[in-house]
């Protein structure tokens, strides 16, 4: 288990000048702080910390992932020492197959974190360009100026650690994202004697996942949801029984699976990225599933309902994933019976509330029970509560606290309550994404700032999708597109053929032929009018008369039905 | 107060035919189910409870508002014998304006439920086309076949009322949006005394409020409100006050003027709808406003920021919301002070989350404390929670239940309710809007449908944008558009001008240069080669040309970048 040699001098390496400085840098520009990249700069040396992506929001309209953008780190290439990874989820490991394009580092992670980066390098045909470094939890490995210990916890994937990392300026404790699980599934529970000793040794600074701090007591044993799915499995009489779960939560994989066994039924796992997981998981040994407890969907009807579990993506009502196509009857192999129970095993995401209840809607509209968090203790957080904070910042101890992992207002609400455990206002630091904060051996800082940002994955495209496509996307989906196209004679202006006037997602065809006809007319009298004013065509001057259609349209338009759409001249010349 | 006359026969008029039938139809099309209008049609006679509009969801790109398709009213317009409105929010009152155009009934409400109403009209131009009828809680009216009485409740909009409608079938109780409030702010609790007499006469079919149905317990009274407000106030020390909240709550403005004025602080409204309510709700004595407590916007600078309480909009994060401009500094007035408090009066309605907790992040970036309503009670729902709803079932005992107002689950978990308290499963209905309920002496069954569904405003167009329309303006928002012109020889097809390539929303210009050539290039490939297989130019198939430069391009783009934009092929000809 986790070697605890007890002390540890980290000063004896040399610092960057006079006065011993580490810079502390949440990377990205993503929304939450702290959370999906981090480095800490010691003199030559950076050592990061997690590599995460994050989903679009609503307005980054035909994007597929966002990405930290990672210029500082790619400028300062020669002194990263590699990538340190706390745990496997999307938003901490997510970015690793672009990043380690431009950065070409060791990443060190837990056998499980590593074995998911390791299928999604595969995917990207990475998979021998990276060099992965498994560490166990307990372990200590020395990076240059720093060494990094990974400490047990516990959180919504197995094999997550916390980070004490060695600095000549001091130790610092990075919780990640945690909860206090005494009783996780597999394995120990958090190694909370950890952080006592090392808060005994003295920290110079805590950063501590901010994201359940607006909720009072405990986050629940993620065992507790085992039991209610055993009630609810017992209950379930002879229906089929079809569960929807984050796919990385491996252990609630586990338990809804031993429900299955326990009372004689069969697994089907669906979804591609959900067999993804149970096959690394199943192949590492995190998820423990006896010969014949599992059949293929393909198999399906080879056993009756009563004898089957089916476990599946989509318990957030993504488009594509398994549930919500069988919801809108919109999956191959699998079709909403009478009866049939669904359980959703987790709780919507905010943002994604309107997604999950549409789901729920269509599964009763189809005559299935569904069995929600409101109706049954069926999920449980991930990350601590304000009572399980308490715990870390009293065994932790730390002169400097910097809260992480959260909006603005979680960090605002996390140093409140390090202040009201007796922790000083100035020692507290809420930073944002790209700041510097710089720690010395008695004092620490926000020191400016270095580029920072997010890039935007569209298709094969990093980057290449910025505000000023995204400002277009979001005009044309308002009120759509109109085309004007004109040809004209490139040595007089004449107007030779149009103007044709063409529209998209404006308003319905068949109703706006006379009002395109009406279009068109006006058009071309503003066209005459300029030319008789002698500012009209000509080769001197096709962008006046750009200017003069999408004017003069608009304001027609607008005039007419109050719409602002995009109005796109062309004008040919031959 | 309310007349209370006991027995009333309604079975002495003749029905439709031998078997005498009611028909209820819950019309619109709009998310939750019998919520936004409901007609009961008995022979040649229709009453309309209720005349709403919904918000657009997230894929109704450009919308504005949604309004129910009220054709089937429209086709039987000489039967409609009035619209009742049983409060004045947008989704039982929005819809005025648009349906009085096409059906030229009187319209029944209360009094302030008919002021906001009459407020609307002005906007519409459409003030003195109507036939505003008010009536009092507690009062009857006879409408054809039909007497409906105006039952006293509360609600978060003051003058809320339940209906009791006596049909030739028996006798209906609707509860439309409630919550059980023995103290509201202002007039008495809800009439629960009413709903047990109704009871005891024998109801036959009661239609119930199913918003709050997930939740437990007991909502709270509105002035646990008043109290949390005037704690915060007390402990506020010198700081100025900026309170949002819903517009029409009118009881909740009153009780922050009451705390404003007890602290010796004046108010001042904010924000276009809010200045609306406050002037009708003020002239009709529904909100008491001593002389001189309130103060203009304009005068802000006359008081010290410890005089001051700022109330109003924006609590749901909306775009154009006062408090939404102040978290981004774009108001013009009001600029966010450091250590300016916020009190956000609301919850966030699913779906608004985001844009809600962006607020509060962009407020605490700039100095301010905000409260909300995970820090302290400053907000209570206005539906009834899971025992209120039991209280109703209890004293109305009905024959049928139809569980209302609600999305399907709401609906499906309140017939469960139903169930638990001795209700047989045959005598529920949940319907879906659109469906035909036809209610008889000694029967209820769902038969059939008629035309239903809901209309989309954007402008001034109402209906003119379809599925089509939505359909393009999604793919528009994916990913672009790319628009390929070509001038072609009327007679022989030839290509004279082009082709030209012009994109918007794609990729960004500068990088997508050479990309634009490509794909030019590609094109007059494509163009060539179908020249020389005879398939490509030429009069008789433009349309053809028009395919093959789509898909061509189509498939080169995809194969480049893996996304998918519009294509728009146009073919001048000369």
């Amino acid at each position: 288990m986790a070697r605890r040699s007890n002390k540890n001098n980290t000063n004896n390496n040399s610092g960057g000048g006079k006065q011993k400085t580490l810079k502390i840098i949440p990377l990205g520009g993503l929304q939450e702080i702290g959370k999906n990249i981090t480095a800490f700069e010691y003199g030559d040396e950076i050592i990061v910390v997690d590599c995460g992506l994050a989903f679009p929001e609503d307005d980054m309209l035909g994007i597929d992932l966002v990405i930290p953008d990672v210029t500082y780190l790619v400028k300062n290439k020669e002194k990263v020492r590699g990538i340190i990874l706390t745990h496997g989820h999307e938003d901490h490991i997510g970015a690793i197959p672009y990043v380690i394009r431009e950065l070409d580092v060791p990443v060190f992670g837990t056998k499980l974190t590593l074995g998911l980066v390791g299928s999604k390098l595969v995917e990207h045909g990475l998979k021998d360009k990276v060099h992965l470094q498994t560490v166990t939890q307990g372990q200590r490995i020395r990076l240059g100026v720093f060494e990094v210990e990974f400490i047990r916890t516990t959180h919504s994937v197995a094999d997550t650690v916390a980070l004490a990392i060695r600095t000549p300026v001091g130790l610092i404790v990075h919780t990640a994202d945690f909860k206090v699980d005494y009783t996780p599934v597999e394995g120990e529970g958090i190694d909370l004697a950890r952080f006592g000793q090392l808060g005994s040794e003295g920290v110079r600074l805590l950063m501590c996942d901010s994201t359940n701090v607006e909720r009072k007591g405990f986050t629940m044993s993620e065992r507790t949801v085992g039991e209610s799915i055993e009630q609810i499995f017992m209950r379930s009489g002879g229906r089929r029984i079809l569960v929807a779960t984050f796919s990385s939560n491996i252990h609630r994989m586990q338990q809804i699976a031993n429900a299955a066994i326990k009372f004689g039924r069969k697994v089907i796992f669906c979804g591609r990225s959900m067999l993804n997981v149970v096959d690394v998981a199943t192949g590492l040994g995190y998820l423990n599933l006896p010969e014949g407890s599992v059949v293929d969907l393909n198999d399906i009807d080879r056993y009756p309902a009563e004898k089957l579990v089916l476990i599946m993506t989509g318990s957030q009502g993504e488009p594509m994933s398994v549930l919500t196509r069988i919801a809108t009857s919109d999956h191959r192999k699998i079709e909403i019976m009478e009866g049939d129970l669904v359980i959703l095993s987790a709780s919507p995401i905010p943002g994604n509330e309107k997604y999950v209840f549409k789901v729920i809607d269509d599964l009763f509209k189809k005559g299935a029970d569904v069995i929600y968090e409101s109706l049954a203790d069926v999920h449980v957080s991930g990350h601590a509560c304000q009572e399980e904070l308490k715990i870390i910042h009293s065994l932790v101890r730390p002169q400097f606290f910097m809260p992480v992992h959260g909006e603005y207002r979680h960090l605002k609400r996390h140093a409140n309550l390090a202040q009201s455990l007796g922790m000083p206002e100035q020692n507290i630091f809420i930073a944002e994404n790209g700041n510097v904060l710089e720690l010395t051996e008695n004092s620490m800082k926000i020191a400016g700032s270095v580029v920072s940002g997010r890039l935007l994955i569209d298709g094969l495209g990093v980057g290449d999708v910025g505000s000023i496509v995204l400002r277009d996307r979001k005009l044309l989906s308002q009120d759509g597109l109109i085309v004007v196209v004109l040809t004209c004679d490139r040595e007089n202006g004449g107007i030779l053929s149009g103007p044709d006037v063409i529209s998209r997602g404006f308003v319905y065809m068949r109703e706006s032929e006379d009002f395109m006809d009406e279009a068109r007319e006006a058009i071309r009298k503003v066209l005459v009018k300029a030319d008789q004013e002698g500012n009209g065509g000509g080769r001197r001057s096709w962008g006046n008369t750009k200017t003069l259609i999408r004017e003069s349209l608009r304001d027609y338009i607008f005039d007419k039905l109050k719409r602002r759409p995009v109005i796109l001249p062309i004008i040919m010349e031959i």
